[in-house]
């Protein structure tokens, strides 16, 4: 591959929901929201186990919510019949109103959760009524398909905040069970990718260009949110990524060696971070001491070896696997390994330029939800953190109205990460989806490869 | 009444709990739980409004798990079949072992609401059948009618964390539908109780006095704790203790005289809570502006006009009454009123030697769950809160054991209240009950009284 | 001693300060705070190194603002020259008006240390030329009186915070040089004092008797702070206080036998502040490595050897001493030890009951700084943690304006200690004294005695 | 100006310290230290008014440590006689060894500032020892040249700390006396520079080019921090820069404008700080109420009018002058106000294209130290906030040893600005210096200018 050439051909999109959604694309994933809802008992879709997270039945009506304010609220006459929602279930928009405070999302047990359901209910059948009417306009189809997509983020945050709810629970709770894999070999050493120095078009195409070609000749017609757009020409200094992403055993070397303890390794904040919050291995890991008291009375899965570490899953804790990814690391974790390990993380457009032509692998299969083994020259199984920090692109526009808070104000403090996860919807994994957190989060399903 | 011949005569007696609890007696404690918790759904017993709060399924299964722990754990050869329950549900008995962090109660999605119905189920049944065949020993009996006191002090706290965590919820939810009362006029002046100058004997008497009369003749064989003894001798000064509580249009007056603004009628703790909390009525008020906005979208009960104070109640908002004892002040507030009145709190033991004839009204009606209006020489209702901190008495000894970390731990930095409120199941509220609250707290059903 | 003829013959007074300070025992006062801060250079003067504590430049210009305030305030037609001293320099006088935050103190390098002196003699200057004139009326002169005993508590503090700032110089700066004492054996096993059950008269005369008798036939005569009266009668419940301090040999042996890992030795929030502040040992000790790093490479005093306590002194680093009285404990960990002991604390009338004929030792030696090693049936050299809560005594009445916040608004949420420590000046140490500090605080020169 | 020849011509150097610093370029850089020192008192040198300044003795004697540490060090035989101010001085390097805790830096009074001038002339005394007989290596000279550049940075630190301090005292403490300037007109309309689309070269070249021309033509010789380099080629978009900062005036119509008040135009982040922070105006400023009370008591500086803004500068508080950029704003603030104005800010590439012929004014006048006036096409003044997140250049190198922590590990979570302010030294306002903050801060004199 040789800078110059680089394509959006890889992009997927969500089947039928772009660039329309149509009554099945639309119902099809609505579905998925209840199936991945329908192994959480009323109980588990209470809790919001941190800020940053948030209960199960608040993602299923928030994604609801979406849909009535900004698809059925354009109806001519339309008006709420439960008003309140408008109030609870409102995430961050400002634009709409006040709201339930985020850290207080987990005490709202009220509407039951069978309510929210039927507030499920009655909106699909609103918004089913109105496309085959043919009463949603042009902005309200443009809406809807954000919707979709805006529900389908919201499917991988539900997996992931019900990870770190069950964490919390001795008894080690069982989302989907799910037999242990064959083992896997660690993949070995790695390929490097050289990417070449020069200019390259990086960003998804303006979706307004129906011709599914960009003027560049870039291939078009799939979805992209605002913040991957306008497509844009960067300059790309020369250098290689690895074509595969760092394992579970790869990250025993940097443990083995003293990754955790060694100042120099590590971004400053990163190491405040370690010391603050005692990190000694990624998220969910927990060593064992044989001696397994109370804590870890309940522990489900496999049995652990003394010293053996194990990380807990969406099927339960069981031992690490050398041939996974490794997940749940910051920002700064990747950092460090990388500097331990004589290189440097990739900046997101390195990383788009060098993963167009690579197979998309591992998107959520409700029935694992957990990273299979590392490929070569694939993308997905877990995020990968890049060097690069959140910020618009060039010429980036904030949308008119509420729906310009989606993505725009959340564009400083954050570091890009690009790929997807075995918790993402099939169709979201692409080369110009930005993902975005905080340096120290953990909690979604985050990797990293290497660059240099 | 003269200072001398200060009686028990009124503490009362959880019927058939005490000396000694009867298959009965213990299942009509337990069915009052189940009663109680009915009301809220699984949704409802799942959250944890604030640490100091816990959720109902973990009121529930605690109350369950102090039965298993302290009195089927000393019947031979018994074992809990399920051991992960000894660190979910002990609360903090260090001597037991360790457990789930308190502020992650509300975590524990798993077991389910009807898996701890189970696990009562099978507890009381084990009780039951224990005591039926005579296998519970004497001190088994003791913790026996220990814990079924215990359960009752978390019915009320079930109660008044279901309040706290409902007034979360714009919704307004109600916990027990109750229509208007009839309006009650608001008690004028108070009444004083002259307490003589003197010597006098507080405190509950040993329970093993098995007499039923103490050496110096007070009535006993009602339950204590073992913060409540033992009885001993106090000094009382003399002074005068008002006969009815303060009202909620007592403490109007107090708000209308810049009561929550003026720092020299406060304790300089108590200007700081002021200031940091931005308290300017008690909890749960709230002023209507009107045009009620979102926040109130979902108010129930009865419409509030502009302008007016409105409170949160298990029956959802409604008109702050008059009549009624002013409710969910902190010892701050109390001591402020009392000061701003020219007045001051009642010491614990001025209180107990005054209300030692008066009448016990108003313990918890499950269909009411709310103060009636103030009367005259009576207690109940609103506990009280005194003068007096929280302290052991004299000769006060801890018992062997987890039990005792029961009460005598906490014995630092907090205040007695004393009385009953609403909330308290009969039975509970007496003349030498010692209840205790940090300062700063306005979560129970808190009111006060004066003396001079 | 039996009850019934407890007498505050034990009580001094500062000498010549009381019952109305002169032209020659106010400048004595004042000039022992000159005294005193002459051993701190400018820089030292400045920091506040915690919230509790102040600068030193500050306690010298609050000090003599007190006067400016209270005394010459009163004086027809008097105004400041330097009016922002009143915001700077008011510690927490809600009724002078608003001042410079608490946490800021430190922040005020200007004016200068030199032209603080400049403040305190114009002050000075005018107060004696007030005296001298015989321009202060009798309410002037009671405030003046005051405003001597203040400024003797701010030369206790000013010495408490000197020792806290310069902890946290690796250099270990030294306050007063002093050799090293001769070695003193450490006290036996303890006397106790049997305090017999009965009713006692506590607290101090009122001051207004000028008779020097109090109607009950007490010595009056002497100072008090409105907070040590009015005399009442309290019931002492029999029991017996022992008759030397605890020891630093006494305390490694609480060490030894796992005090500070133990829980069911601590009250709960006791056992909360162990794990959440790290205490393993008294204020100010540290363990010797032997290997010291750069954090001693300044260390002054004698070598330490590997595993050897030391503690922080005024006069630099040096070990532990076994005859000295445990000093730097908190409330939380003298109730420990006591347990520990199965013993208790005395409440401070059991204590002022005991105490009442012992001798006063060991008040400040300007050129020691330190406590002397414990004798018997002696006050002084620490404070000693009571049982009490720091509440008002019955009919205890707030003065009028400003002054009626000296004492009053800090009657909540403390912990009454008794006696005096070798940072006092001579006078301060009586029998009705009654400092208080917070249950967790270790600055102050705290230790205690065991009562039984 | 068309993108291609951009040039580092307007590239200056502190006189005489680059390439390699003489015995007199080295004094020079220690004298103004010292110079700007003397204006503090002994009182004024030691307070730390938050954890992110510092002390101006600490500044002091932090950039003595690093001459000795880093150039005495490598002297064969070189020992410190003061080996605890390897603790007390280190800043942050991991590399050196345990040091003094940083929100502590406050609480060392000992050394004294005189004793700490001593420290000052020692290392002076054997630095220019060395100098002179020719024992400083290479290596050595290149580190002390990084030294003065370090000691001129803490130039601007000392002096923004002690702003940051003095803006604590209501006394409104005067660092330098400067008589009111001439009133400059606010300038108009600001004209824009059109940035050509295309490849720029960005970037410092690599010093070890002795020619003092990098290979591809640009001008060398200066010298420049590891952050500035590689120079390297980036993609610039086309757009517009405006050839003026903002101004007081133009910042008073986006108050005026309800610029703090509306959630649309800020970050999320933003809108947070806004209310968290109570932020209603630049930092400094503040609205004068005519009934001034004892909070400003001691006000310096012309009187201002009621309703007036005012500022609070090194020469007293003074009413904000419509011609002065704005400054002390946030990066929150700067992006909320592009907003706001229908532009952005520039990328930290466009600012260095655009900036690159423009004249450097204003550089530090330690008789000033205040922003002047805007004027057209020139930079300095107040340090510029871009858009861009501060990162590693591509082909970024860590340096060996201690001296690599010097700017790496900083590189996430932070925003870069450019250009130099009114604090900045002369010599370092250059267009490709990068001074960081995180986006909060509002400490350093921060000020903006538009992109389009």
């Amino acid at each position: 591959m040789t800078v110059g050439d680089v394509t959006t051909e890889g992009q997927q999109t969500v089947p039928g929901c772009s660039p329309r959604p149509t009554v099945e694309s639309f119902s099809r994933v609505r579905e998925l929201t209840d199936l991945l809802a329908s192994r959480l008992s009323a109980e588990d879709q209470i809790p919001q186990s941190m800020t940053a997270a948030s209960p199960a039945a608040w993602h299923r009506a928030h994604t609801t919510w979406f849909f009535e304010e900004f698809v059925l609220g354009r109806l001519p006459g339309y008006s709420s019949p439960e008003p309140v929602f408008r109030f609870l279930f409102n995430s961050y928009y400002e634009a709409v109103g006040p709201r339930q405070p985020r850290p207080q999302r987990g005490l709202i047990t009220r509407p039951s959760v069978a309510e929210i359901g039927d507030f499920r209910a009655r909106v699909d059948e609103a918004v089913v009524a109105a496309l085959e009417a043919g009463r949603v306009d042009e902005r309200g189809l443009e809406l809807l398909e954000l919707g979709c997509h805006h529900e389908q983020q919201h499917q991988e945050l539900m997996l992931m905040d019900a990870k770190h709810l069950f964490s919390h629970n001795p008894t080690d709770p069982v989302y989907v069970h799910r037999s242990a894999d064959p083992v896997a070999a660690a993949p070995g050493e790695t390929d490097w990718l050289v990417v070449v120095e020069g200019v390259a078009q990086v960003g998804a195409p303006d979706p307004a260009d129906g011709s599914g070609l960009s003027p560049d000749g870039s291939s078009s017609g799939g979805f992209s949110y605002d913040n991957e757009r306008p497509r844009h020409r960067v300059w790309i200094p020369g250098g290689e990524v690895s074509t595969r992403q760092v394992t579970v055993a790869d990250w025993k070397e940097f443990m083995a060696d003293g990754g955790y303890t060694r100042p120099e390794l590590w971004l400053s904040d990163g190491w405040a971070a370690v010391q603050a919050e005692g990190w000694d291995a990624p998220g969910y890991w927990r060593r064992e001491d044989g001696a397994a008291g109370n804590a870890s009375a309940g522990t489900a899965g496999a049995p652990a070896s003394d010293g053996e570490w194990t990380t807990f899953t969406l099927s339960g804790r069981r031992p690490v696997v050398d041939a996974e990814p490794v997940c749940h690391v910051s920002f700064y974790e990747a950092d460090a390994y990388a500097r331990w390990s004589g290189a440097r993380l990739p900046t997101e457009f390195e990383w788009e330029v060098a993963s167009a032509g690579w197979e998309i692998r591992d998107e959520l299969d409700p029935d694992r939800c957990h990273p299979q083994p590392v490929t070569d020259r694939t993308i997905g199984g877990v995020w990968e953190w890049t060097a690069s920090a959140y910020l618009p692109y060039p010429g980036f526009v904030t949308e008119e109205g509420a729906a310009g808070e989606y993505n725009g104000k959340f564009m400083s403090d954050q570091h890009v990460l690009r790929g997807g996860s075995a918790l993402t919807p099939a169709g979201h994994t692409r080369p110009t989806y930005r993902n975005f957190f905080p340096a120290s989060s953990r909690w979604a399903a985050t990797g990293l490869r290497l660059a240099r």
